[in-house]
């Protein structure tokens, strides 16, 4: 992901970002000889050679041995499985650790702080139709033949498609929205991800530079909410319906021609394949994968992995034919 | 039903609203020698001998034997259950066909345009104590002493009756609200239901011509949202009362005196009963029918019909006891 | 709890606020010859030598027998719990009766009418900085440095400190909330909660005089819901993170360093500890102790209190690793 939204405000050399009221970390090099300008931080597999990556659990293990990141934060007993050409730092806490060197490259990514200074949408998009009481931020592009209802507000960083219909009490920040979107009333779309390191005294909250990338012919029920990424997109797939009360969090990704029921939940950085129905209520838990042509019956708990075209229902969610088996003579 | 709100741009012909790009459909009768015309598309105990219904589930069997209607929309194993009389068409996809039909006879009923030519509340309804930016469409009444909060849109086709009390934040189109109901703030009363048929390329999004009926001195919860039926009303009964994030979908009709707490989810075309309690968080599937006087336990998903006066929960939901002693060990 | 907001007016004698139309109702002294005057009505904890009370449920043993309170409304049955001193009162419906008394004490308590005599944020706090379209009502304090998103409305008897950040579309009401707090867009803090006394022909509604308090450091997630307390007072803990979609009813108190997941709701009166982690989705019913460090996998639903240090899932919640090995296998 390039970022088009958040201002990089890289390049830095590691010893600028790596700094020394981090207690107790090591690194496989003297990070104060290291000369070179470290440009951006990324995932695992979007870091290119200039870039500093981060690995902090083990799923993550088979992208950490591909990895092109010319440095990574990571645990020590992680080292192994890094590149040898990778510049490995170890800290107690790597999320930490990572959050601070992303606020460094990105300091305006912690905070949703509405922007004050907006503009009439009929004013300063004329051939757009428009309600009552509905603005703009900045870095804003609204298509053609798109309708907008009342008191909607569309902050910086905005691209929306045409012929989409955005509702009434929205509010959308930091997305990007594909042609024939439907939008429905009190969705917020956009938002900073549910993401801090947890710290006694006050919390530190994790930067999220993201954005929301809603596909083509896609549609946003009632009352959603779906967050940005922290450093990826969250993705909604092409085609693909979400009913009302609806939230996925940040980083997750949803394939094409997914239905999802009203009130279901999907935590972060879990992966939908292509076809996926799920029923209402259910509840998808965080950095899962669930393949493609997959159905996941109402009010499931989905606590692992999903292989292709399987069908699941229960919590937590198994074979749907075990489940019904299970709790018929019940 | 005969419809309040959308225009039946009715009666047709037979062969002008089935047509020839609907592959694979067979007929009890050369649909092309049918002179009658149709004025309308119902449920199959709603239609005359003058509509054209639909019968797409085995489930509804009963309702199939004895319908008036003049022609239905069915598969061809179901053809047995309709009445000699009844015109029967058979198609791959019932609900696709049905769609097709029904947006013929109400074209207006597909999307939620917001209506962008609103008027002010204040200046309209002179009588009508109303907050800031409240705006109203088309064919909308409102009755003595009743109370509008801030920011609340109350689109087309809404009739609210005496002593309500409407929040802030609110959203109300296609509804029917009777004497001394209340509703909260942020709730969305009256959108089109989640319904569409599934297609790869793009999903053909349901009609949806019903409306929302809401009782008198019923009460509806923050965030809530209840969506209007598809050809039916969508129902909350007398002195029912909805808490915080409750969502309802198209169809459904809640008795008299019904308690329903935070977050609950009831899918499409259910039926409740009267006095009926749920606790918070509990699902109900679609196409069920809940007796009078059940108690349904937080948390609990209903996955089949629950007679009168029983006592259930649990997931899926049975016995109340029968759960208490599964978990008791446990 | 000293009632902040709501207007006290009492004091009365017994024999004014029990009257003669609530049925069957007998007492351990004639209550006409009760001369002493009554100042409020409170909790068994809270009240004071001056003021009457109520004990509705065993679980409220333990307060009972120590309670100050000069009179207490309760069951005949629970006569021999309460001290010597305290005149008990009882009837059919404990929580009827005090609905009833309570509602003469405060008779502004019952409904939220929104206040329609607002003025703009802009023009009122100058030093605010506040979006388009907000409005403020009687007896509201907005600190340094607090910024202000749009559409947001901010009603009678509100505290805000300094340093918060308020998103758009927020409705706060009977709220004190402390620095550095942050409330995202859609999120309604405040409202009366989901209380009332079932009745056939009309559902009595209970009064809520309590209010909302979010103590400083905290964040409260997108359309979230915090309702407040009847006769005392919801709470928010220090540092504690609710994200999007959580509902938590009137009288909760949650500790300090709290993490809360996306569409979790927490019913009327629980108490939990500091350091609880709770998963999405997950439910905890009402009236319930949830200990300090306790973690509650996501999808739970807690129908017991849960001692302090431990980590319990399923639904019911049991212990972690007990719900793990059960679904091994399956």
């Amino acid at each position: 992901m390039n970022n088009p939204f958040f201002k990089n405000h890289g390049p830095f050399k590691l010893s600028d970002i790596i700094d020394s009221n981090i207690n107790q970390y090591s690194s496989s090099r003297d990070l104060t000889k290291v000369k070179e300008l470290l440009y951006d931080v990324k995932n695992l597999n979007d870091a290119s050679t200039k870039d500093i990556t981060f690995f902090h659990s083990i799923k993550y293990k088979d992208l950490a041995i591909k990895t092109n990141a010319y440095a990574c934060i990571t645990k020590k007993e992680f080292f192994k499985y890094l590149p040898d050409n990778c510049i490995k730092i170890s800290c107690d806490n790597v999320l930490l650790l990572t959050a601070n060197v992303t606020s460094k490259f990105y300091p305006d990514s912690i905070n949703d702080d509405s922007n004050h200074v907006l503009f009439s949408i009929t004013e300063k998009f004329k051939n757009t139709i428009s309600g009552k009481n509905t603005f703009v931020g900045y870095n804003v592009i609204i298509g053609d033949n798109t309708k907008i209802g009342h008191n909607t507000i569309i902050e910086n960083n905005v691209k929306i498609g045409n012929n989409c219909l955005i509702g009434s009490n929205v509010i959308i920040r930091n997305s990007i929205i594909e042609d024939n979107v439907h939008i429905l009333d009190g969705a917020i779309i956009g938002k900073k991800g549910f993401g801090f390191i947890p710290n006694i005294s006050k919390n530190f909250r994790y930067p999220h530079v993201g954005y929301v990338h809603i596909k083509k012919n896609s549609e946003i029920g009632c009352c959603s909410t779906i967050d940005r990424g922290s450093l990826s997109v969250t993705v909604i797939g092409e085609n693909t319906y979400l009913d009302n009360q609806v939230h996925i969090a940040h980083n997750v990704k949803i394939g094409n021609n997914c239905i999802i029921a009203g009130q279901v939940g999907i935590a972060g950085s879990s992966i939908l394949g292509n076809n996926v129905i799920i029923g209402g209520q259910a509840g998808i838990s965080g950095h899962l994968k669930i393949g493609n042509n997959v159905q996941i019956g109402g009010g499931s708990g989905v606590i692992k992995n999903i292989p292709d075209n399987s069908k699941v229902m229960g919590y937590p969610a198994k074979d749907f034919k075990k489940f019904l088996k299970e709790n018929k003579s019940k």
